[in-house]
């Protein structure tokens, strides 16, 4: 496929709306899944109208982060296009990345008498983490002239970036991975690799020094070390003027991997769908990213999962409202509240347009798997929402 | 599959026949398919005693021309083995093609100043290009020493093709695009394609002197040049002794491409199946094309590809009487009459032996969706012919 697609590629003014709720695959719980209970009048009759089916994330028995599952519904090999620890970590706290920066994740840790006893540093709190990374930040503004980026995430957890050097992920983890063991030093993985050693190690002195007369957190670990993944942008790919639009930073910042455009926004669906609308003529894709279907997933709320639900259903009429060519909303995996986590489950589909077989069925898993579009893996998928838009030419004659 | 192929054929003397009702898949239009529609006592009560599924002719969303449509039919992967413009257009047009034969298509154009002042030389009638055409070949049986074959396509498109002398399609378009530029010649893209860009340099200047006292079609432009894709035939990847029956040469062309014999036959499907009738026992496979579901689904007309599917159906108890052991009706594409176009729409398939589960449904796109056979690839499913007709031994211990 990937072979073909630039050279059938047909550009028009048709608009794709994808909309991604979040973990939306459930399990039954105990008789039912969150989808079968909630009361979703707008859904239903919209899947009525659609073609349904099942979108597989990874490949069968495979639970997926969020980052491989959304590159894999954007149409990216997840497994060939795999995108590092350090990078995700700072997508999700919000921290901006370009082509060469190196990505890090940190532990605070303690130390006394050269020896790691806390690999946690006590599970301080955010806020002191938010303290002790302020306290780095100001102390070291760059080590050996290249500039360093030094976030909190959470308790004891923060994220480096070492800006625009081009430093190689391809060095081993500072990090004992016991407690009660000495601290380590990093090494090259990789002959071309020993600058990128050189600094991260300098960057740890220099971080002990600077945390020295810290009761807990005076010593750091540095692990998961990415670059961003190399992939060509959506709009070289697809030929599409990508719109993204999501409350979370962890999923603007998987929209920016492939170019989207990021769209201002605000925290509820409500927002999000005004974001929509105010955009609706600047772009000719939208991706719609939903949060509270998988927090409740997460959480193993079956009723808040229900609810966040109900809660997108209130809001579907006004998207209807714009009449995009394209409609799909689908999860990027699932979250069954019977788990407390994402899973392997596959997705349920929905897609509308004005070319498909409405399935006639209301929009949940058992439904979804009789559905017309069957069941395929996320990463063949896209190339379909490009089709009922009339975006691809004939292959071959 | 391709790897352990040919270390599992099982010859024995069970028929296979292959039924491809052209551009059979449909959609509503505007409440039901034309499968839906039509009234097709036979197919339905063959349907109910079969397997159903559908084919996905070449990847989700592609939308296939009929080369690409019938090698993944026939088991070869339609990517991997394009089919150039040339040779299809010759194909069309019941040109025989060897192996080292090349193929191009051209025009009649119109020159004056030395600048190509129309590309279509006024969109001439058929018979023109037909008169002119002979006109051509009468002045010139070869170029170069190399015999050249000159056959009338349609209005002012003709197709040329260099015979015997393996010369390189690896060279550039003899055609400026736009109208108001220059002539331009062919280069080679490769330096083991010279000789080729000389040749077919030499009878573009040769055509111009032989027209040069036409009014409109007084130059001709080349484009599209393809030599057969180099596959392996059917007998030896199967083990199959094939016959085709079509009545369009497009469809003969195909399958003398993967080494089916060509059956004589007439314009209708009761020709076809007489046909059919007259060779059974001289073949263990058979390949049978009929058109006017796919003419039907290009003109849009629901009523008229109706009326084709209920044509054939009435066809259908002379084949049944014929009790072949595997018997399989589908598609190559759909034809939406809603599109008047081919799509990418997965194409109905049903699939008869002694070794299926019947779904007891009747023959239809939606039917076909929720059937035994699940959606596959189209490439995948020829192994499926052999396995129901016991052609294929057990695979390892």
């Amino acid at each position: 496929m990937e072979k073909i697609l630039s050279d059938i590629l047909n550009k028009n003014d048709n608009k794709i709306l994808l909309i991604v709720l979040d973990g939306l695959g459930d399990l039954p719980n105990p008789e039912k899944s969150a989808l079968e209970l909630a009361h979703k009048p707008n859904l239903d009759k919209l899947s009525q109208k659609s073609s349904l089916g099942l979108l597989i994330p990874i490949a069968p028995g495979v639970t997926p982060g969020s980052g491989p599952a959304h590159l894999a519904l954007f149409g990216y090999d997840p497994i060939e296009n795999q995108i590092g620890r350090g990078v995700l970590e700072a997508l999700g706290i919000g921290i901006e990345i370009d082509e060469k920066d190196l990505a890090v994740r940190a532990n605070f840790a303690t130390i006394k008498n050269n020896i790691i006893i806390d690999r946690r540093a006590g599970r301080i709190s955010t806020e002191e983490c938010t303290r002790l990374c302020g306290k780095l930040q100001k102390g070291m503004e760059e080590i050996n002239g290249i500039p360093v980026v030094i976030r909190p995430a959470k308790e004891h957890r923060f994220v480096v970036i070492f800006k625009g050097a081009s430093l190689s992920p391809e060095i081993t983890d500072a990090d004992p991975q016991k407690d009660n063991l000495p601290p380590v030093l990093v090494r090259a993985k990789i002959p071309s690799a020993k600058r990128s050693a050189t600094i991260v190690n300098s960057f740890i002195s220099r971080s002990a020094e600077i945390l020295k007369d810290e009761k807990k957190a005076n010593y750091i670990l540095m692990r998961g070390y990415s670059r961003l993944p190399n992939l060509v942008n959506m709009n070289q790919k697809y030929g599409l003027n990508c719109g993204a639009i999501a409350s979370y930073p962890m999923y603007r910042g998987l929209a920016r991997i492939v170019g989207m455009e990021i769209l201002k926004t605000g925290d509820s669906i409500d927002d999000e769908v005004t974001t929509l609308e105010e955009n609706y003529n600047n772009f000719d894709f939208f991706y719609l990213h939903y949060k509270a279907t998988d927090k409740a997933g997460e959480d193993g709320d079956i009723e808040a999962k229900i609810r966040a639900i109900e809660e997108f259903d209130r809001c579907l009429p006004r998207i209807l409202n714009l009449k995009p060519d394209v409609l799909c909303i689908t999860g990027d995996h699932s979250t069954p509240t019977l788990l407390h986590s994402h899973s392997w489950h596959p997705c349920p589909l929905l897609l509308n347009s004005r070319y498909i077989f409405p399935d006639g069925f209301e929009f949940n898993e058992r439904n979804c798997a009789r559905g017309t579009l069957g069941t395929m893996k996320a990463m063949d998928f896209f190339p379909l929402l490009l089709a009922n838009a009339l975006k691809l030419k004939k292959f071959g004659a």
